[in-house]
């Protein structure tokens, strides 16, 4: 799994001359998005089959600031896997120094808006999240 | 036509401590359909109605920078109205001088992409935006 | 203390047509900071005594969707106060349903960056702070 | 010079299911950071050396839409340049579709705010701007 790159743009940048909180959410989409990409369930595809997966729950750690023009490196895992629920993991590094670390939790809905069981609705795509389940790691 | 206040938000500057420019065109939208509001025919009621009136061009003069917590009034007029385009003016100003102008065009739609004749389709919309149209604006 | 609206801007939705989760996170400081005005420590009033006060934690609770031109009441509350570390607690409602709840804690640093102890530097804002924490809150 | 690429991002969509509008301001602040590294005379360097480029005024073409997961790719060159004003034009194309056409200008500020003469001040970066002078782009 390659780590997805985030270069911060001048835009994300407020008053306070750091990158501002609120853009590390969008930085966690894109790099879930790509996480996606990589293991061969792309978001798009995943939407075009009818299915959304609104998130439910995020936490986010803020551990150094980050501005612009820094490289962010972002390390994606899956935190927990459950019949209804997954949960992503995401470590920011710049120059291998963690700035950020973060979770969000999502659940899978059809066109409906209905519950789907992922191991039984998509039973290559959870057999192929589970490969990314880390347990142990420390934040 | 009451104007519209965008109170600057922290998170819309950057890291040369001043509103971000690209923020601008965000609080043009928001004038606009504070406007489509205040005349009755709000924004909402328009895409329900299946018409979408995409943005095809704007242009915008940065004239003094503003700030966190800034309270910008937004003046929006009609600049100009014909068959298939609509030109909204704007005029931005901070305790009473001008910060910013700018207009931006909009074409109206169908469901299917198809260009509307506003004033074949929506003779009463047509009639009250060409009461707001002003003419003799000196940018 | 009185709610804090945010009405939902169309460029603050996303393609599955509701306001991007992201978004919440922005929202979260327009009412904070709209609390600090409200008791009279505005934002900017510490900035200009020198004090920041980043975000160190997040975590947000998405429990209904929300979309262009919702109103969003937002009611802030302090949720835990120490030497070191202030909680806001958030709940957000759209016509008395709760879609959202979160909190933030922060830091206080002066302009070196030294964590400072709020009771000792700033006693009457402490105090004051202390009048809003709230502990019986079930989320 | 290479062309900037920019993936357009779930978050950067809207209700309409397209990018929205503003953030085409956001990609053209983008590929300008990067046309600015390619010559060698980078944003971030300017900023260390004293001078801000504020926008003055911008001019944007919506032709076709674009929405999530397309990628962009954004051309940069100088439309003109003079004693006091940079103007920069863009186009942005997915698959060799033109779907957005461009100009920013901007001015050149020393820490005082008092406008500097590029030719005079940084005659280097200037002659190099030149270079990438385009004059008979046809929009």
């Amino acid at each position: 799994m390659k780590p997805y790159t985030h270069k911060v743009n001048y835009y994300e940048t407020d008053k306070m001359g750091i990158t501002h909180h609120s853009n590390y959410v969008r930085f966690m989409e894109e790099a879930r998005v790509d996480f996606l990409d990589q293991i061969g369930w792309s978001f798009i595809d995943l939407e075009n089959k009818g299915i959304a997966s609104p998130v439910i729950n995020i936490e986010c750690n803020f551990k150094k600031t980050t501005t612009f023009p820094d490289e962010i490196q972002i390390e994606v895992y899956v935190q927990k896997l459950s019949a209804l629920k997954l949960t992503f993991g995401y470590i920011f590094t710049v120059n291998n120094e963690e700035v950020f670390s973060a979770s969000s939790s999502h659940c899978f809905l059809d066109l409906k808006g209905t519950p789907i069981i992922l191991q039984k609705a998509f039973p290559e795509f959870y057999e192929e999240l589970k490969k990314y389940v880390r347990t142990n790691i420390i934040k």
